[in-house]
């Protein structure tokens, strides 16, 4: 028992000491220009190449030891690596590498009064801790937009990908060496055994952030049991609110494009309202699309009596977030019953309203308490790239730091720079 | 047992009950005009003022119990109210009547290749909780700054200022019932039994920040015991750093600011790091000007040899908040170890060079991970009114959301909205 806790002890002090790592390399990186951190990204699709049979060896174990474990065939399919996926990171290397570097830039400069120049310097966030499951493309590209960010990063992948993300490992190590770079900038968590992730959860002096980026049984566990700040992102219960005022062509558009072209990610329709006063002409062109496309629609008592042979839906199915081929629909009496509505049943995620309406649009972009509001667009668009943010780090349904999908700007913060001609306050 | 379990239980009910409607009547702040929002805190002055005689009955009473329990002169201090003080609170309500209303700004508006038009909105945080002890003006300030960016607010002070702070309350829930927003806008904790904080600090579906204003025990308390996200401001180990290439004169001027304006504040000089090469010249200088002021010097072995009557600081003493006339020093062999000093001793609050060398100034500007970096300035001016963000809700030393004073913006966020004309991702 005594032995089992000297040990724990120890492992507890080895962890401590490699954030430490990072936390010291985090400094190095934080004033390296954007050249050096591009050359690093570069370097290291070159190296994800020519270690691509390695990595692809790594890979076939984790593939192995999931079938075995009996993992469902989307879990393989996140776990799987081929050649053309190998190439895919490359790329999105190159990508983030083509990104503006925000790190240096000077903003809000002012002179005071007093003859002092107040000036906000944008800077790292740190260290930034990444907590996945089964995907190692996380790996290459959180890592790579952490690292552009001038940010330290420490990986903690699932015991599912373990031998695949060493092997990335290995290859950021590879890359780091060469670059010129600290080799602590990237610490890859060997040890999957969640007491370790416990223990990293507790070192809040020196991580500053962390994602995770899973199930939200993951999530909700990481809230749960870390003292450093995380970035949330739950679930994706997006509406689609018809307004009697719609174009009801370009309403249906909306939908299919919502609800059908991905069903299974965060920013697709779950929910489809709808005003009373074009329910019966826009409820059955919606129903003949959905239909083509294979889409079961849940629909309230309202909506039945429009179409009959839709099924009831329950209360918790308008709360809940299918990511499949269902959609659930409700008739709203008015305006602000939509409102409420989605105030009560979204998630903060993406809410459309379609709308020819003027103050119909702006009084939902107002109401509205979601990190994306849309106005006759689909929900489909609320996405780092989409919305011009360049990669995505993941997208964070509370308010704190950031809204709505992050790029990398969200990996930054800001300081205060003084200068002055040795002014005082008295 | 089991019937302290169930008044437990309801008490808790009552709680989650009483902040739901906080963040209800956040949804209505959200959408309240300036004009409406200023019209409230004029409201409150004027209420303020003529409740003035009850205030100050209440905050008597408190005066009594403290002076019974024995609370300390600068406790005392903290919690008394008079007509002045009460003056200076209506003050900072008209002050903040007249700073720019944030929300609504919309910024970086950008038309995509598809014709989306993207933009960011400036909306409120939505509900805030300040923990504070025994300064009752945190009820009008802090409450008038939040309610300005259209937030809810939530008010835990100490058992300390209970009835100066429940007097205060009653002056809010008049004004608010007057300029006809919801009673719920400012919820006042009128039980304050730690368990009753414990449970408000699990309560993160329903308040997105925590903000504690006191000692070091009670925001250490806060952070341990939150599921809500704080901002955090342990302390201030500010540093003066006297490079070999400064003005000597300018550097006691802001020394002699820095420590002595006001020694008992987080902005004040802790530390003077001293470059060797201008050490004999510059210590018998501050030295002198330090002396003059009766502050003491806890000096590093070297700079003992200069000034033989210097006590020998401890190294612990070079981590010290002292809060009071005395001030460590250390003589530095390089600008290098300068950083590296600051680094393991700092707080990353506010740090400041003297120097005319420009590459100094740059390479501490870029070096220095503190919230607030200065160049040939008093640390004195790290504060939010000085550096022009208006009035101050508090400094933040951890680097998510907000780093340094944090003005009313740091009590807002922003969400996406866009607007397109039908357009889909396929």
């Amino acid at each position: 028992m005594k032995q089992n806790m000297k040990s724990r002890d120890s492992q507890q002090q080895l962890l401590l000491k490699s954030c430490r790592d990072t936390r010291i390399a985090s400094r190095q990186l934080a004033s390296m220009d954007s050249e050096a951190k591009n050359n690093l990204l570069f370097l290291m699709a070159d190296i994800l190449r020519s270690n691509s049979e390695a990595i692809l060896i790594a890979n076939q174990k984790d593939l192995q030891n999931g079938t075995n474990s009996g993992l469902s065939d989307a879990m393989i399919d996140r776990l799987l690596l081929n050649e053309d996926r190998i190439e895919q990171m490359c790329h999105a290397l190159h990508q983030v590498a083509s990104q503006d570097d925000p790190i240096g830039e000077i903003a809000h400069s002012v002179l005071r009064p007093n003859g002092i120049r107040v000036a906000k310097m944008r800077i790292p966030l740190g260290v930034i801790m990444m907590i996945y499951e089964a995907r190692p493309n996380v790996a290459v590209e959180a890592a790579a937009l952490c690292l552009k960010a001038g940010n330290g990063i420490i990986l903690r992948g699932g015991s599912d990908a373990i031998h695949s993300n060493l092997a990335i490992g290995g290859c950021w190590k590879q890359a780091l060496t060469q670059a010129g770079f600290p080799q602590a900038s990237v610490y890859i968590i060997e040890n999957t055994d969640r007491s370790v992730m416990d223990s990293l959860l507790q070192f809040d002096e020196d991580i500053d952030l962390v994602i995770p980026r899973g199930g939200e049984g993951l999530i909700r566990y990481v809230v749960d049991n870390s003292r450093i700040p995380v970035i949330q992102h739950y679930k994706g219960v997006c509406h689609l609110y018809v307004d009697k005022d719609a174009d009801l062509q370009m309403a249906v558009r909306l939908l299919i494009d919502g609800k059908v072209s991905r069903p299974g990610v965060c920013n697709a329709l779950e929910s489809l309202l709808v005003h009373k006063d074009i329910a019966a002409e826009f409820l059955p062109l919606a129903f003949k699309a959905l239909e083509e496309e294979q889409v079961e629609m849940l629909g309230c008592e309202k909506s039945r009596k429009i179409i009959n042979s839709l099924k009831l839906a329950t209360e918790s199915d308008f709360a809940k977030e299918f990511l499949d081929l269902i959609i659930s629909v409700k008739i709203m009496d008015t305006f602000s019953d939509a409102i409420s509505h989605i105030e009560s049943y979204g998630s903060h995620h993406t809410e459309v309203v379609v709308t020819n309406n003027i103050f119909t649009a702006d009084e939902f972009v107002k109401a509205i308490d979601a990190s994306v509001v849309m106005v006759n667009a689909s929900s489909r668009f609320s996405d780092g790239g989409e919305l011009g943010l360049g990669a995505e780090i993941g997208i964070s349904t509370s308010r704190l730091h950031a809204y709505g999908p992050m790029g990398i700007n969200a990996l930054t913060t800001e300081k205060f720079v003084v200068r002055g001609q040795g002014q005082i306050r008295k």
